[in-house]
C-alpha cells in the first residue's frame, strides 16, 4: 500500500492498494490560533483505520509513503514557514513512529514526471491539469474531485501514483549503454 | 512516567518515573541542508526504549508529555521558524502516534513556577539558573548537567518537573473561596 500527502492544511491525503484499490481524505486539521495546522491524532486516526481497510490492504502488505518535499523560502513569513514546517513534522513523526518509511518528493518532480508542471514562464501552476489528470486516473472517486478546492486531494492522489509508478519501477530513468567493464550504476533518487 | 521535551535543535528530552528514577538525552538531530532537524525515527526509538526500561517505569504505568510551547514570532526569519515547527510537528507527532497525551507548557509559566525565569527588565533568562536547579533536584544526574551547554538537559529536566508537580496536584493554584451557590470551577490551564 502506498500514503500519497499533499502536506499544506488545504491539502490531503490519498492511498492506494497494492489492487489498485484508491481512496482519498481532507488534511486533519485544527486552529490553535489564526492558522490551521495538521492534527496529530487524527492524522494517525487516519492511516489506522486505512491501514486495517481491507479494500485497501491485505493484511502483511507492506506500506510506503510518499510526501512532498517542504522547505522554507527565506522570503516566507514566519507564521506560514512554522505552519508549513509544523504540517511537515507532524506527518513526518506520526509516519516514523508508525514504522511506515517516507520519502520526500520535490513537487518539481513528480508534476515534471506527470506532465503537470508549471509552463516554462509561468508564475503559478495550472492547478486544473492536477484535478483533470486525477479524475482521469482514478474515475471511481470522481465525485471527490468535481471542484476547483479538490484540488488538494487529486495532488495527494497523484503523489501517490507517482510513487506507485516509482515503487513498481514504472517510471523510465535512461541509463548510458552498458560499459565494457562494469561500473556501479547509480541508483534512481528522488 | 513523564516525558519532558526542550523542542529546539540543542534541546533534550527527559523522562522521569513515578518513582522518580529521571533520565536525560539530547534532542535526536539530523542535518539535511543548512540547519539541524529533529530527527522523527531515532526519537521514536528514544520513546520505546525509555518506555521499556524497567528502571524508570513499571509496566503498564502511564506515560503523559509535556512540551514547552513554540509559536513563530513575525520577526523570526523564515528559515528558524520552519525548523521550529518542524521540530514542534515531529515531537507532536510521534507521541500522538504513541498514544502518548502530549500538553504544550508555556515557557514563562514553567519557568514562573519553579522560579527560573526571565527577571524583570532583563533581555534574556538567566540560564545558569535552570542548571542550578537541574542538579539540585536531580543528583544523580550531575555528570550530565556539568556545562553550560548542558542548559537544554536542565531545561528538558525541568518541564518534566514541573509536569510531575502538575499530574501530583502539587502546584498551588489559588482558588476563590466557595460560593453560596456552587459554581462550577475553572480547571487549572497550562
Amino acid at each position: 500500500m502506498i500514503i500519497g500527502i499533499d502536506p499544506g492544511v488545504s491539502g490531503a491525503i490519498a492511498f492506494i492498494g497494492d489492487n489498485d484499490a484508491a481512496a482519498v481524505r481532507d488534511a486533519p486539521t485544527y486552529q490553535p490560533g489564526k492558522r490551521r495546522r495538521i492534527a496529530a491524532g487524527e492524522f494517525a486516526r487516519i492511516v489506522r483505520a486505512h491501514l486495517a481497510d481491507e479494500k485497501l490492504r491485505r493484511s502483511g502488505e507492506t506500506v510506503t509513503a510518499f510526501i512532498e518535499a517542504a522547505w522554507p523560502r527565506p522570503s516566507d513569513g514566519a507564521v506560514f514557514a512554522f505552519t508549513s514546517g509544523h504540517g511537515h513534522g507532524v506527518y513526518v513523526g506520526v509516519l516514523a513512529a508508525m514504522d511506515i518509511p517516507t520519502t520526500a518528493v520535490a513537487p518539481q518532480k513528480w508534476t515534471a514526471t506527470l506532465g503537470v508542471q508549471k509552463p516554462k514562464g509561468a508564475e503559478k501552476r495550472d492547478k486544473g491539469l492536477s484535478l483533470e489528470l486525477a479524475r482521469k486516473l482514478f474515475p471511481e472517486l470522481a465525485l471527490l474531485l468535481r471542484r476547483e478546492k479538490d484540488n488538494g486531494r487529486a495532488e495527494a492522489l497523484l503523489i501517490a501514483h507517482f510513487a506507485r509508478l516509482s515503487v513498481r519501477g514504472e517510471l523510465f530513468v535512461p541509463r548510458p549503454p552498458a560499459p565494457t567493464r562494469p561500473e556501479p550504476q547509480p541508483e534512481c533518487e528522488f
